[in-house]
């Protein structure tokens, strides 16, 4: 039996004991689980140290180090986050539709776990106890297969958590982590039906695209993002002007950043130039259409490709646009359903454009840098839905739930 | 461009008008859909006869011409099942949730369309209307691919319904029909992401198996059902022989039909003898286990395969059990996660059986046979669903749909 059908096996047979566990026993799980990678820091930082060492020898980038290297901060913030976890409330067992029936049958829709959950992700080792956590808490098992270039710091993390749950209600096996660097060990999570329940995967457009056209076993597409703001002909110049510069440059690598701006034909005639300006202060190279370079002539041109791109960098398209229709038209071609953002003090052009925009988060004068499940008041999320399936938009804990019917009769038979 | 991408893609044109209708207007074209089919019902008749030739002449056994057939009744009533669509609560535009946040964004969770959903199934000319009236009813564009032995009755009730849809505000191209007889067009949906949000096969387990091993558009598998009876120590017999009757053998060829029935060893030595004289009195085969078959000596032995197996028909697999945790193992071992039933009058194992076992649907004295749209209330149902994601169980017009987040701001960025 290979690695990754014995350990969805192990978790697998966890599912029944995971699903009867009550709110409180998660919770202690989840504060044990926080304390332990606390005090076994150093061991973690250690292991980590191995992952660093590879990386350089391979010429990894200092960006990529950067994301996979731990220390006593970093710990400490990931052990908060479990502890975030377990105050947050725990949607298992919810009723949430009581059905009577004229002949007698009470049904219940009630919320469960929805099994167990594979996460295939890259190198930030804090997503495993993240997942594991998020997933631990909706009595979900949970196996893990991160990125290979990260094994020693996980392999550390989930050898913690192991010892850790000893202690606890929760069974140790309802955390698995994949240790097979080779591909082969994704591909066949991804056919695993019967034993996984649904893969979500995180991380770059090429890791999700791999898993969204090669797994049998039901996926939440999460991430890639090219996410527009249009500047309407009544936009506020002060409003446009912070919002598509906070969307694009916060956090340029973020999925929910500004790749294209789209600019009104009025707007740019007034306002387009010192904007561009704006951005060159910060640094974010501008690509545009050919009316934007007569504007901003410091512009390279903007090819077809570059509107099909998620840069997540400093790197900006602005097109100009005649109107509404083609604003939206272009979102239509090029978005991801992902954010979408019409700044506008015009009331009929924002109702249309989040009734007819097709996308996970309409934005009427705000910037899309707020599609998180923080921002979103959830507390936590496992990823950002940009599927229409089972969630969409930023997942918290009810996206890792399922509902089952119970049915009371007292005799009933179908006539 | 193949028929299936060029279909899928007029299909998708649509969907920005769908998604706009008023529950008026998609009620409109519903309701003229049903006298359109009333009113060409001859039509559709000389159409389905050219299926039913071809059918016997290549053999076709004479149940699956039953289904296959249409008369001027069944098309009466297959126009009446629209009519019912359209008095049902539409859905869209409901708001599911609202979110005030700390900084004054306003955040609102819609109902949405789902998009373009493809629905794969066999030769049951009623799922091309009643399939296109649960997709069109909530704001769905509908690509149908049918079974080819029933090309020419689907082909002629298409026709009749995109003449009925050009006098309404419903565009005829959100309903289209995969014409091509070839398993290759099945295929060929079936990788289609991007042009098909979801595929919803409905039939027998091998078109099933094939959708959801085979699709890399998500799926929601429905329907295939293992579905198990048993009858606790202290069942009352008169409720567990009423129950099992009706789960078996009131109408076998269903998924929610009973396949096996589980039989605690101390309800067996009193009743299951009598039990069983009923079953033999209504023609139901039985196969049981070694233990069985010295209370039924005409019962075959049951194999390992049988208990694996959904008959559809009129054959029962019994198995006796020492104790709940037994008859449950079997159910975790041999079940589809569809419909379970526990007979009782012990509170605590009814709670148990109900909390523990992993199904949509878990019955306290009912029989399994109500696991059904129009059962539980729904009004319709566009089948079963046996995974875990997006839904679970029968699923009415809300499982049909998507959400969306608008989110309304002042101007707020992320700091």
């Amino acid at each position: 039996m290979s690695e990754v059908v014995n350990k969805a096996k192990l978790a697998k047979e966890t599912t029944g004991v995971l699903a009867s566990l009550t709110t409180g026993q998660k919770n202690e799980a989840l504060l044990v689980m926080a304390d332990a990678l606390r005090r076994e820091a150093p061991a973690i930082i250690a292991a980590n140290r191995e992952d660093l060492e590879r990386g350089r020898l391979s010429g990894t980038p200092e960006s990529m180090l950067d994301r996979l290297a731990l220390d006593v901060g970093r710990i400490n913030s990931i052990a908060e986050g479990l502890q975030q976890i377990a105050v947050l409330p725990d949607p298992i067992g919810d009723t949430l539709e009581t059905i009577e029936r004229p002949n007698g049958l009470n049904i219940q829709k009630l919320r469960v776990p929805l099994g167990v959950i594979g996460i295939i992700y890259e190198a930030r080792p804090n997503v495993t106890v993240d997942a594991a956590g998020l997933c631990l808490k909706t009595g979900n098992a949970v196996v893990l297969r991160g990125g290979s270039s990260a094994l020693s710091s996980n392999r550390q993390i989930v050898e913690v958590l192991h010892n850790a749950l000893a202690n606890t209600s929760m069974p140790k096996n309802a955390l698995q982590l994949i240790e097979d660097p080779n591909r082969s060990s994704v591909d066949e999570m991804l056919k695993l039906n019967g034993l996984l329940d649904v893969i979500i995967p995180r991380g770059g457009s090429s890791l999700i695209q791999n898993v969204v056209l090669n797994a049998t076993v039901p996926v939440i597409e999460t991430g890639a993002g090219i996410c527009h703001t249009y500047l309407d002909a009544s936009a506020l110049p002060e409003m446009a002007q912070n919002i598509s510069l906070n969307a694009k440059a916060q956090r340029p690598s973020v999925c929910n950043s500004m790749e294209t701006l789209l600019v009104h034909k009025d707007y740019a005639n007034e306002y387009l130039l010192s904007l561009a300006e704006v951005f060159r202060d910060v640094n974010v190279e501008l690509r545009g259409c050919q009316e934007t370079l007569s504007f901003v002539p410091w512009a390279l041109p903007a090819t077809l490709e570059d509107y099909a791109t998620e840069y997540n960098d400093y790197i900006l398209n602005i097109k100009i646009v005649s109107d509404l229709d083609e604003a939206m038209q272009h979102i239509a071609q090029y978005g991801t359903k992902h954010s979408e953002c019409i700044v506008t003090e015009d009331p009929d052009n924002a109702s249309r454009f989040l009734q007819e925009v097709d996308a996970a988060a309409v934005y009427h004068n705000a910037s899309t840098r707020f599609t998180d499940g923080f921002e979103f008041g959830f507390g936590a999320e496992i990823g950002i839905s940009t599927q229409k399936l089972h969630a969409r938009g930023p997942m918290g804990l009810p996206a890792l739930t399922s509902t089952k019917y119970k049915i009371y009769g007292t005799g009933q038979i179908r006539g």
